[in-house]
């Protein structure tokens, strides 16, 4: 016999536009993702929830697969969270799936890695539709030199050199999985998954990369910014709003089904 | 020696994003595309020059590749009208690319065929980045059995069941080169290219289609509507922001480089 009511964990796959928010975290008189998703589970449940995220996104940066968790004493169905909080969320977020995990379950610590896109129109002319979601560059960029200097970055290595700061970050060693660019009909993405990521390593990564792409930065200079290990000479750091949270991957797939 | 001033003839190929307008064609005291290209180009030339589309879209409708053509007496060079319209245009319309032709050129008669995309958000849960351009079906579309629907589009027929109105139209028999839809991640895309379309007849040949993928109508009664030659029988008509004008095209590229 329970004396004490006790919490069920949700998880929520969470989509979102930033363009109209100071990033995920909550933050004094400005409007942030996790404030949103907090004041819509509180209308739901009555509850003051806390959401956390798997990968706190900057001011401007979108998200396609965010994953977040909260605690709630509510026994709503996840699928009946999914619908009731997308009547309650502006309509630049949405909640996409949802499922109950064990109360030990941390979206942040057990995710195993995070994917990124990085959104590049490589043309002459702006597009309306790329407004907001891609970085103009008009002059042309040679997407195999590129690709070459991805190669750098896959495996475990020490990026500080592509961070901007560190916080309280005890080691700038990440684990790259993936680093490569595509392209089709002009618009270039370059998709990134790491282990976790340095604070605007995707953007440092990117903005250097454009760099090599437009034939200012050699692949012998790319290398050795990378194994200077210093603090900010990748770069620069290319715009929030081309930079997309497309997927956090988990040891099972926590039976979420998007 | 020429005693009048020459006028020259510009085609160019403009993107929009349709959400904010009362369509292509203008309208008093309303924005529409045609009066923010005409000003554009009063701007850069000072003259009073009328704009003439390929294919004139409905409020809301987008456009990717819509063609237009107006007379100039400004020398200036096709990328310079590019240019400087992407200037003073505003954000959601833009000049992609601009060529020079004969006097006697004309947009819309010398167009062979016009592509339009219907994009459609097959989800239960709605999508920040699919907002104003997909419609959302929230139940589970049978793409395949909806693409055997399309086959009896394909070719030459009286479409008058999928038109809404005729306006001034003569004939209501259309040549249909493709009708065929695509599903990638969710989002499904009913590709159409005809000779040209009557009012409303994507939007309106989509709306049965859903119908027959959700099973509320089959391939003969799809078939029997079509048949039927009768004006507005197929439908509902899809919502408009879901359509995009892809392409216009001619007999030659017209030396357009987009």
């Amino acid at each position: 016999m329970k004396l004490f009511n006790s919490f069920n964990k949700i998880v929520l796959v969470v989509e979102y536009d930033g363009r109209r928010y100071y990033g995920f975290q909550w933050q004094a008189n400005l409007p942030t993702i996790q404030a949103e998703l907090e004041r819509a589970i509180q209308k739901l449940t009555g509850e003051s929830s806390r959401v956390m995220a798997a990968s706190r996104t900057d001011a401007g940066v979108h998200a396609r697969g965010q994953v977040v968790n909260f605690r709630t004493k509510s026994t709503l169905s996840p699928q009946t969270f999914v619908r009731a909080l997308n009547y309650y969320l502006p309509k630049d977020i949405a909640a996409k799936a949802a499922c109950r995990t064990s109360a030990d379950f941390n979206v942040r610590r057990d995710a195993l890695s995070r994917e990124y896109d990085y959104c590049i129109l490589n043309s002459s002319t702006r597009s309306p539709f790329a407004r907001g979601f891609a970085y103009l560059v008009a002059n042309k960029l040679n997407i195999e030199i590129m690709n070459k200097a991805c190669q750098f970055l896959v495996g475990e290595h020490d990026f500080a050199s592509f961070a901007t700061s560190l916080g309280e970050l005890k080691s700038t060693v990440r684990n790259v999985y993936e680093a490569k660019l595509t392209k089709e009909d002009g618009l270039v993405t370059f998709h990134m998954v790491a282990n976790s990521f340095l604070p605007h390593q995707v953007r440092n990564t990117i903005g250097l990369l454009i760099r090599v792409g437009l034939g200012k930065v050699g692949l012998e200079e790319f290398h050795q910014i990378m194994e200077a290990k210093t603090l900010g000479l990748a770069g620069p750091t290319a715009p929030a709003y081309g930079l997309c949270l497309t997927k956090v991957n988990y040891p099972s797939n926590l039976g979420l089904e998007i």
